[in-house]
């Protein structure tokens, strides 16, 4: 996917290539943006050739779908991705700014200058590859390269951007095509929890965790990191570093197995996802191929199903009822076609509900542990908890419960798996 | 200069060809982007082919040059195009979605995208070809093709703009790489007029005006138009609309000398310019070639003079005395130098005056109208205005007077030479 340089092969242990990813906080005021100016030249003072990314500044990225909005209810993908890339377009320039104004020498670039070629999807394209040489060309000018996040083109030359959280993806990506070290990622928080802190006061920060762990953290429901920048991170080795902007503490590193797994935890974290709805397609005919038309048909409307369970049904004889879950900002599209579907199916009823909430449990550990489902349950139950779904991986077990006991559920299973004394 | 279209030349006659560029106070708020969206729609249904030029929304540009400067004091220009040119990005990509809103079909292009190729001049970067092939696309698709105003690219691919009331210049020279049957200006006058009408409430609209008298107007004071849009239009005899975007009255047409030329006024518009200091250095050596190292010493530092006088001067014999003109944003910085040439040159002093102003008749009908300027002269004695300096040229000219009479000046000029009566 990604162009390496032979350029950082040629001379791989003549300076290190480091990137640095600055999120929206982080360049969210010119005083903050100092603050990034500042930690590029000390990185590179320290000997480094730097590449730093940035988010635009806290609140702008609003400010612009707000405009959009203003002007049509449903603006087009395109022109939308137009709009939002400036965010981007001015933080890095005044980033660049700023570095000149605290004495190093920095240049800007944009997903059109560096370049980052994405596929034509405006609003979630998908980097392609990321072309090295205007990045090079900058760092052997002894200058900072300031790479603008978010954003790249399509193969006609459109603007892209890369979805919430993209910038992430850039800078992990980047630091991939270029051959850098590491990629930091400098956040509103110091790294990774066991747990969110805010609901959990027991949270306690990870230093190190699998790219597979976080993977499936990001997944369900953990807003650390964007889900693709760790896809990219573990496809192409890249040890990232995700650590607070406001301090030189260090933060999480995340990074392969074998590194991450230093000590002997089962369970890694604990996560939440707030944004499901329960789908309960009362009394289908039960018959080979009914469930698989209803999924199909849900798919065909680029609609992801989380959790599914098939029982049989109070409604009749030879009838079934099919629950599944989806996210809850796609559930007002999706009513329509899905009650049109059922009816076909011989069903009923739709039954909706959007008070749940999935818990999860993931850890590297699971593979070689038995029974840690088991007492996930046993804890949910021990608190009065009722289960309406379950589903698992290899390194995670997720359960679908009452939303008014998130925090409840949370606390329990993070003191009861020990993470409160990790 | 610019590159011509086959496509355009092999189907003249099918569908005109339309250049529309709308100013700042056009696209200032969502509610007048919907109305330049209805103008072109309504433009594009009535048979044409419609390209639209904008500019930022009125005071978007002065809002990013303002967080820059809290960056830095002087901001890298580079950097400082790369922020500014976000502004016509935005305008560009909410003008499409308000023609999609209005039940248009558009696409916006950025200087990147068109491409319009620019010298490396940042901040003032001149078109050097335009190349049309992703507008004709978007014509032939049906879309209306919205142009970022004011930005381009150089040949390394970095962010360009063109100056202060560039996207004049992109909406000219767009219309003559594609061969546009015209450009329409739109702004928030109906057209130009025989001088200020804030200062001179007799002031008349001119219906048709030469490139000449407009490049005169423009150069001498006059703010409808950019100048460096006025010289392209010339070069490649494009018809200039001027006119307002809050009716559909007709407005000031720029064109060939012949077409303007319909009546018989021998003097067209009165000018004014309040950015103009006067420099006197006393008492240079008076010997050959000390003038030419003044003046090339000033050159050198890239700033343009204006009116230019020597005398004999009271300092003593073998003394001059040299008075000129420059932009007062010029001054603080020409300060030093001029003084330490002037010193070099043996002059005892160097005196400043910035409250002058300079008043200036054009007409193309001065050419074969003798006594113009001593009309001039003595409508302004008149008047007991006292003139410090005279420059002039075959169609215009310029007297520097004290500041205070400035809308004295304007208005006697005005109506001594008829233009009340137009």
């Amino acid at each position: 996917m990604l162009t390496y340089s032979s350029w950082a092969r040629k001379c791989p242990a003549a300076v290190a290539l480091v990137v640095q990813k600055f999120g929206g906080t982080s360049v969210g005021s010119i005083d903050r943006i100092r603050n990034v100016a500042r930690r590029a030249i000390a990185t590179q003072k320290g000997g480094h050739d730097v590449v730093i990314v940035v988010s635009a500044m806290s609140g702008e990225t609003n400010r612009l779908l707000a405009l959009a909005h203003e002007v049509i209810k449903v603006p087009d993908a395109r022109e939308m991705d137009v709009v939002a890339a400036t965010g981007e377009q001015v933080s890095a320039a005044l980033t660049a700014m700023a570095i000149h104004a605290e004495g190093g020498q920095a240049r800007s670039l944009l997903g059109h200058q560096v370049k980052i070629l994405t596929d034509g999807a405006f609003s979630k394209a998908r980097i392609k590859t990321i072309e090295g040489s205007k990045i090079f060309d900058t760092l052997k000018q002894g200058r900072i390269a300031v790479v603008a996040g978010f954003q790249g083109v399509d193969e006609h030359g459109n603007i892209t951007t890369l979805g919430r959280g993209g910038s992430d993806t850039t800078g992990v990506a980047v630091a991939a095509a270029i051959g850098a070290s590491s990629c930091e990622i400098y956040t509103d928080v110091d790294g990774v929890y066991t747990t969110d802190p805010n609901i959990c006061p027991s949270a306690k920060k990870i230093p190190r965790i699998s790219y597979e762990e976080m993977l499936e953290l990001a997944s369900l429901g953990a807003k650390v990191l964007q889900i693709r920048s760790v896809e990219i991170a573990m496809k192409y080795a890249v040890p990232v570093h995700v650590r607070s902007s406001f301090s030189d503490a260090e933060g999480t590193w995340v990074t392969g197995e074998d590194k991450a797994l230093e000590n002997d935890v089962v369970v890694t974290g604990v996560a939440y996802e707030k944004n499901e709805a329960r789908v309960h397609v009362v009394g289908v005919v039960d018959k080979p191929g009914i469930v698989a038309d209803l999924f199909e048909s849900i798919a065909g409307k680029n609609i992801s199903v989380d959790m599914i369970i098939q029982n049989v049904s109070k409604a009749g004889v030879d009838r079934a009822d099919v629950l599944f879950t989806l996210a809850k900002t796609d559930l007002a599209r999706a009513k329509g076609f899905i009650e049109e579907i059922a009816k076909r199916l011989g069903s009923s009823e739709v039954r909706y509900d959007e008070d749940v909430v999935k818990v999860s449990i993931v850890g590297l550990g699971m593979r070689s542990h038995a029974g840690i489902a088991a007492k996930m349950f046993r804890i949910l139950a021990n608190e009065g908890i009722n289960i309406q779904a379950i589903s698992t991986s290899e390194i995670k077990v997720s359960c679908l419960i009452h939303a008014k006991y998130t925090e409840l559920a949370v606390r329990t299973l993070h003191d009861g798996f020990g993470l409160n004394r990790v």
